[in-house]
């Protein structure tokens, strides 16, 4: 197959700075669209593929799985698409797409497992898939996204990762008018979720362990800050919410959000990935029919769904812009939680 | 408040055996149903209390909360029953009425604590309640429940918590026709579980440590037996199931159950109230949006429900009948899951 070479930032192993490299990218099928990336958002996951931190990353791997860009060619099938679309590419760029979960809709749940964005298989090439640090990508129909044009288009680079990784679960726990929702953690996730919850017409509390995060979380329109470490505060919340959005990225003890768990609530976790670590109990799940669950990113379909609701309701992510060259240091910041509330990187910066 | 004196069978202190005594009765208020008891299920909860295994036991306590009896008076403003009545009682005899767990019908999430049968409060004589193991109870009307009178009357006893503890999720979580249920545990409530799943048209397996239960399993309605110390078995059954009833009373480890359950799936734990030790893994739980649940018996509303469909579907408990005299010989052989599957008390036998 064809390829053309173009620019990239990525790591050469585990120790490696991201640094500059050249890539291919294939030539476009008959679905497919390439895109030139304007804007990357920058998410934990792209730190820890590129320092190899789950294991498994495949080297040289570029990072970047929130990709806003314009349509610069399609193939001749794409209908979808056209030359100078504004369009979008989040964590998936491909999966089976006939299994039960892709039939559904549910391509992140694809049985066959579905293709990353980066780190995974690009079928055509039989190698590594490139993420969005660089200058173009090529990607199936199906997985491209269209993105409104009337929002900061560099703002709306975050909702491909962060914001459908929030969205899915309100959504699918059927968030809506007057819905009791709380958020854990304040982050990229968080203010996303925050922002969403709301939007969707909940009422939006935010767990923080830290008074510091009162006001931000009011400015991005939580209702009610509940300080988690104060235990009045957690007493009063008893029996409160609906959903718990918790996005907290390590082990943490979730028995006492649980506990503010109304009847039919659930806390769905979506930053962790590991041992409930200290132990769950379960009296208050079974008292309450409360439930623990858990969800990843969001079907195409719930994607788009996300962006055109946030094209109506104004909705992007809070952004500080950076340069391709400076990714290393913004991720030494984004380990300290430094970024309100998410880097995006101006790939223009890339052709320097 | 007028009472009466009625023959009852309970424990006098932590270690007495239970042993025949006598008990009060309210007279019947405007709304209450006085029942003459013929018949009493034998439930876990019963020896638990009796023996005060879980504390909080007031003595003397008189256990039975799955109570099949007549009609034997009824109070002026009592509209759904009359003398002669079969009707049951099973959990509650008691709620606020007024909350909004009770307003939807969710009396066993009563906010303010629903009344139990037995051990709970008695707030029209300020002492505790007393359960079924004896002559007559007196219950407000709400919690009297119309039992179909074609079905084997004593082996409808244990539907009024072994039955409404596995219908419950199995409605909540939406068993329909095609539904893939698995059931842990063989006993009172998994033998329930495995019957009403069938009859709500789900294909239903039973997980078990050994082979020996395969041949009842499939009597009692499953269509297959996952021998769950089988690693090639479960290995099979990964991602295959909407629903897993878990009726196994002590910790145990949940993780090889939820890599049973199909994207969406839940695990509800019905017997078990305590620490989820091994400790849960939330991998499978984001990668599959799973979810792992509690829930406790069910509304007074949903256990009508049940008995009108087990009327319909000739669903009872499979049974073997005691004399109030043998109790103590029951709960040993209860402890040692010695019954198929459920003991029931014939209540004649306490005017011996
Ligand atoms: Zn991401
Ligand atoms: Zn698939
Ligand atoms: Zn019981
Ligand atoms: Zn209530």
């Amino acid at each position: 197959m064809e390829t053309t070479t173009v620019k990239a930032f990525g790591a050469a192993s585990k120790e490696a700075d991201l640094d500059q490299m050249d890539i291919k990218r294939r030539s476009v099928t008959s679905t497919d669209v390439e895109i030139e990336i304007l804007y990357c958002g920058v998410c934990h996951s792209d730190l820890h593929t590129a320092r190899n931190d789950w294991g498994g990353t495949i080297y040289p791997t570029v990072p970047g799985h929130e990709i806003i860009g314009k349509v610069t060619q399609v193939g001749e099938e794409v209908s979808k698409y056209k030359v100078g679309d504004l369009v979008g590419v989040g964590c998936m760029v491909d999966s089976c797409r006939t299994c039960e979960s892709c039939k559904m809709d549910l391509e992140q749940y694809c049985k066959n497992g579905f293709t990353g964005t980066y780190n995974g298989n690009e079928k055509h090439l039989d190698e590594q898939t490139f993420g969005g640090y660089s200058q173009k990508i090529v990607v199936e129909e199906h997985f491209v996204l269209k993105v409104p044009t009337n929002l900061d288009t560099a703002a709306v680079a975050p909702l491909l990762c962060a914001g459908i990784t929030t969205w899915s679960p309100l959504r699918h726990w059927n968030v809506k008018e007057g819905s009791k929702v709380a958020v854990v953690g304040l982050g990229g996730l968080g203010h996303m979720a925050i922002k969403l919850a709301k939007g969707l017409g909940a009422s939006v509390a935010l767990f923080s362990r830290s008074e510091g995060k009162i006001e931000d979380a009011k400015r991005l329109g939580a209702d009610e800050v509940i300080i988690s470490t104060d235990s009045d505060q957690m007493k009063k919340s008893r029996g409160k919410f609906d959903l718990i959005i918790d996005t907290v990225p390590y082990a943490h003890d979730l028995n006492p959000y649980v506990s503010t768990l109304n009847i039919n609530g659930t806390l769905v976790l979506v930053g962790y990935l590991g041992d409930l670590d200290p132990i769950l109990n379960s009296v208050p799940m079974i008292l309450g029919r409360k439930s623990v669950a858990g969800s990843v990113i969001g079907g195409i379909a719930e994607t788009q769904e996300m962006l055109d609701f946030c094209g109506e309701h104004n909705i992007v992510s809070d952004i500080e812009m950076i340069k391709m060259q400076e990714i290393n240091t913004a991720y030494e910041r984004m380990l300290k939680s430094d970024v309100k509330y998410r880097f995006v990187i101006d790939m223009a910066s890339l052709k320097d």
